[in-house]
């Protein structure tokens, strides 16, 4: 038997390609603690959110391979990727599945649009312990040295306490020294969305397209009271927010059956 | 004053692509309810999910327009269709957004990959009530004709009754004829996920591909208990779930508290 078959098997993923430095960074860390298989792309797949390749085949080339260390290249978005690693490419189930460091923030509704935290997602859909992490730096020279000592202490307490089910944790960090860190707060996802303005030009053939920008707009009042990841991030603390797969609004659900009243027909 | 502009402006959108006929249909249906506007893609954008173009321009092509409705062609993802139509289409926020009929289930955990349901999703963000519709059967010449009539039912109290910010509906619709419908059930998403089985191919020049291939496992105790959308579909009942774009596991939440108690450094 391999001293390697006893360590945890990590996969390491994330959305901004595969010589992103976050990511680099982070199968650096996972290999700290077990044996790594890390999977991306060659171009990045920021906004692909939960995307999956339907249409077109996927395409997978080992790039790398030592001892207890493999690194793949994939066509497919951070979620085939995902799903080939754990399908075809894992020789068993990863104890644990690390997605990022993405280089800017995937807090509160950003998540939504996050490859990162798609790729941790699905980790949650098929039970395995799965956490994203965020850098609030989109340079491509981002200087992760403070978010090294906190995805320690995140994955560390995953692998001890495990996760439930179908839950999976989004992990930001504000871009600051770690002397400027104040510690981890578990939050909520504040109340907040992307306000775009789509700027539109005209191509040298006259024919109009449109480039999307926006800013991040908060709606909690004052940015976001203690307890949202919006306040956490402002006031220099890591933002932890537990993430759920199941996206039944159940408070409303029970308003809904009022519904029935009022001349809906529902099956009885 | 027209006489159109005391209706109600509804956002019409899809992903399986402009020509699909399910689209046609929720368009003639949106018409008996206000003035619509119509955006799509020429390709299927099947499993696009909450997918956002960044790194390409967008084009836009008004295909159709006539008393009380345009027709948009579009090269972005659902999502995308939704966000040029808010900031840049439509001369005022709608009142509704619908989406689909999607040719195809998105209940259960589907709704993560579903791009039907990111159109929606994206509507709720942007507090426009929302709903996406999908009719259990994949083929291109689906029957519409019973989800006609549940589509009615539901935009009825949806205009009526609104929804509240943040949340839309994911509505299901068994493809049975409409004599066969039990009814209409509230309910919440089934345990559930893709078993991917990868089909491993190789290609004329002697390189390997991957195609997704898989079918979906439910984990539910007898296929879902009352009250999940797997159990109602399967009855012949037409599931509604509420969707929240909050994705905070708030009663994990409360237990992560205890970790701070086992060494995990917190902010105060």
């Amino acid at each position: 038997m391999r001293e390697t078959d006893n360590r945890p098997l990590i996969l390491v993923t994330n959305d901004d390609g595969i010589d992103a430095k976050g990511f680099r960074e982070l199968i650096r860390i996972a290999e700290e603690f077990g044996e790594v298989v890390a999977i991306s792309a060659q171009i990045p797949m920021s906004g692909m959110s939960h995307a999956i390749t339907i249409k077109v085949p996927l395409r997978v080339k080992l790039l790398e391979e030592r001892n207890g260390f493999k690194k793949y290249l994939t066509t497919g978005t951070p979620v085939d990727g995902v799903k080939l690693a754990f399908h075809s490419l894992l020789g068993r189930r990863p104890d644990l599945l690390l997605s990022g460091i993405n280089h800017g923030s995937n807090s509160s509704s950003s998540i939504l649009y996050s490859g990162t935290m798609g790729a941790a997602m699905e980790g949650a859909v098929n039970h395995v312990p799965s956490i994203g992490f965020s850098l609030l730096d989109y340079r491509v020279d981002a200087d992760f040295e403070a978010s090294a000592g906190i995805a320690r202490e995140v994955i560390r307490m995953v692998l001890e306490k495990g996760l439930p089910d179908g839950i999976c944790l989004n992990v930001n960090i504000p871009s600051v020294p770690a002397s400027e860190l104040r510690g981890i707060q578990f939050c909520h996802q504040a109340n907040g969305y992307w306000k775009e303005e789509f700027e539109k030009r005209t191509d040298p053939n006259g024919h109009d397209y449109y480039w999307l920008t926006g800013f991040f707009h908060n709606r909690e009042p004052r940015g976001g009271g203690l307890g949202t990841d919006e306040w956490a991030l402002a006031n220099h603390y890591v933002s932890v927010v537990p993430i759920q797969t199941d996206m039944t609004a159940y408070p409303f659900l029970e308003k809904m059956k009022e519904w029935e009243k009022s001349g809906m027909k529902h099956g009885s």
